[in-house]
């Protein structure tokens, strides 16, 4: 495709390998040989400080921007503020994501994690649910790891939607001292039964599938059934009604086939939300997302976190939050604002508009680039 | 247990059942031996011009005030508002009310509905999937034969929370001159594809459930696994987040079971929500469930709805809707409201206010009383 100019401003980016050789989690299990994806944008300055961390959401990857082929037909997801001369500015900052381990996409050959579906150096096979239960502070202590073998030792700003928020206010209360600048978007500084409950809806249709197996499945093939009717759940809940209304109203499926004439006829978002989840299903694995679903459940765990968590943190506090959100509900993340506020910090709070609901804080962060730039000067 | 009166106020109640011999649905199919129970609270007038007609939500049944029997722990679910000297006052109006068709509650003793739990008269054996697929429409016609019945040519009201909402509208314009008034509660005048998505995900456990064997299950036993995880997600969806925040907190579900050392361990809000569920699915039926929610999904059917559907309403409108309500989100309501203003409708709207969400329809109507006794004099 020619260009005007004859130049592309796409961002080419190249998945990178961190390893350690093992880790000990928040359970105090021990896993060997981790290895996680990771991915930078920009240059690491000479004394280390421009660094910015970015962590993803519970479906996401590493890929917070760039592509990794003109081709591809979408960048990565925080691209419209991560890049040369955007809020987070790439010419200015060395910007870096990892994969978090049990990452949902362990099929994606973008994607690096170590989970369930790794091989087991003690067995030769994959874990399974043998796997250790890692939580939320085990994604932190990797990106640690990744974080002082580059030599950073303090980061400019750590930021992150939705799980990637959790990650982001676990490393601010973990090692306050690293972590300059905060910013969680679509997230709160506490869990909440609300939240677990949720997540264990997200659960039930892979634990269902017979075709689970109580996780043993890697010879058998995966619980895809299960694991499309969990991903489902997922995009409904982390969507909005307005977004539905917009995109399908109330159409049938297919023409000629009324939704009341036959149990099997349905309407088009149904379909729709079907046809979605089994393009992500493809390239996810069924135990990682049970893994994952765990990790966020105890975000609320023992390890040092919660309202006592909050009172560790030093840092800058850039909020942003969705009115729509039914994951994160706007008023969780303005009661850690207030908390956070109490303790002294300086805190900023906004509201991101949009159709979306709870994915606002993916698909429409475009408008808050000024206020995040003016916080990342700050 | 002794009272000072030595007399009692709890009202007494009793279920009756009424027959059709057919019905045709709105699907053009033929349902024999109609059988649905109800039951009534006050006396009808001479003129029979003071029936109430009250409709249930999707999981109730027509017991909306007093007891069976004295000893019964809870009366109907809306007898803070439905009663001698209460808001709909039975010393002035008739007030009675009938279980739907596929009540979901097609064990309970005290339901008679006719759906595909039921005995074919052509077989001799439950219907299941061969049951006709019907509609609130189809609801509201059987309603109609009942009122008939009577003698009754015109109702002084009709009101009803969430899908009884969902009914009182379809009456108001399926029947706009046997109407004097409705007041839908926790519901909407319009069908939303985010409704039709979320009830999709509540049907999922069920279907997926190898004991449903679709539908075939009368003589083997029901789908009691994935019934008890569909009416998870129903609870959950109808519920709020301030209701599980004080009521669980992220306590674990066992002392000493920490959810992080095992996969099996669980907070205290999922084992919870489980224990609820499995109650409720007792005396449930897993294919009325899914019946149900066709129902529901198809309240957006060509039968004559919908925006339409509001012009053609004559009834004075008192709409109450929730502002946490996650099933029929409060801007639906409003949305309703200002349509049927936009036609020169007297209409009220007023919120209610509580912790349970779309459930608040139900528990925290009380405080509404006046504003109801108002409505039904005017």
């Amino acid at each position: 495709m020619a260009m005007e100019s004859g130049q592309t401003d796409t961002m080419i980016v190249e998945k990178r390998v961190f390893s350690m050789p093992e880790l000990t989690t928040l359970s105090g299990k021990t896993i060997k040989n981790v290895r996680v994806g990771w991915e930078c944008y920009g240059t690491l300055n000479a004394d280390k400080s421009n660094g910015i961390l970015i962590n993803h959401y519970f479906s996401g990857t590493s890929h917070a921007a760039g592509k990794y082929a003109e081709s591809d037909p979408l960048p990565g997801y925080w691209d419209a503020i991560i890049g040369p001369g955007k809020a987070i500015d790439t010419n200015k900052y060395f910007v870096f994501s990892s994969d978090t381990l049990v990452n949902l996409n362990a099929r994606d050959k973008n994607v690096v994690t170590t989970g369930p579906a790794s091989i087991d150096p003690a067995t030769g096979k994959p874990y399974g649910l043998s796997f250790p239960i890692v939580t939320i502070a085990d994604f932190v202590n990797v990106e640690k790891a990744l974080v002082e073998s580059l030599g950073i030792t303090k980061l400019h700003a750590i930021a992150g939607p939705s799980m990637g928020g959790l990650q982001t206010f676990q490393w601010a209360w973990a090692y306050p001292e690293m972590v300059e600048r905060i910013m969680p978007v679509i997230s709160a500084g506490d869990a909440s039964p609300w939240l677990i409950a949720w997540l264990n809806v997200w659960a039930t249709p892979v634990r269902m599938d017979p075709a689970w197996k109580n996780g043993n499945y890697y010879e058998s093939g995966q619980p895809l059934t299960g694991l499309v009717e969990s991903l489902k759940v997922v995009s409904l809940h982390a969507n909005h009604w307005k977004w539905a209304e917009k995109s399908f109203g109330v159409s049938w499926a297919e023409a000629g086939k009324d939704p009341l004439a036959a149990h099997e006829n349905r309407f088009k978002v149904e379909a729709a939300l079907e046809g979605d989840a089994r393009m992500r299903a493809a390239v996810a694995d069924a135990n990682h997302f049970l893994y994952l679903i765990k990790a966020n459940q105890n975000f609320a765990s023992q390890g040092g976190i919660g309202i006592e968590g909050l009172k560790k943190i030093k840092a800058k506090v850039l909020l942003l939050h969705s009115p729509g959100d039914q994951v994160f509900p706007g008023e969780w993340t303005r009661t850690s604002a207030l908390k956070l506020k109490g303790q002294g910090l300086e805190v900023e709070i906004a509201e991101i508009e949009g159709d979306f609901g709870h994915l606002d804080g993916v698909f429409s962060i475009a408008p808050h680039a000024e206020r995040i730039r003016a916080f990342l000067s700050r």
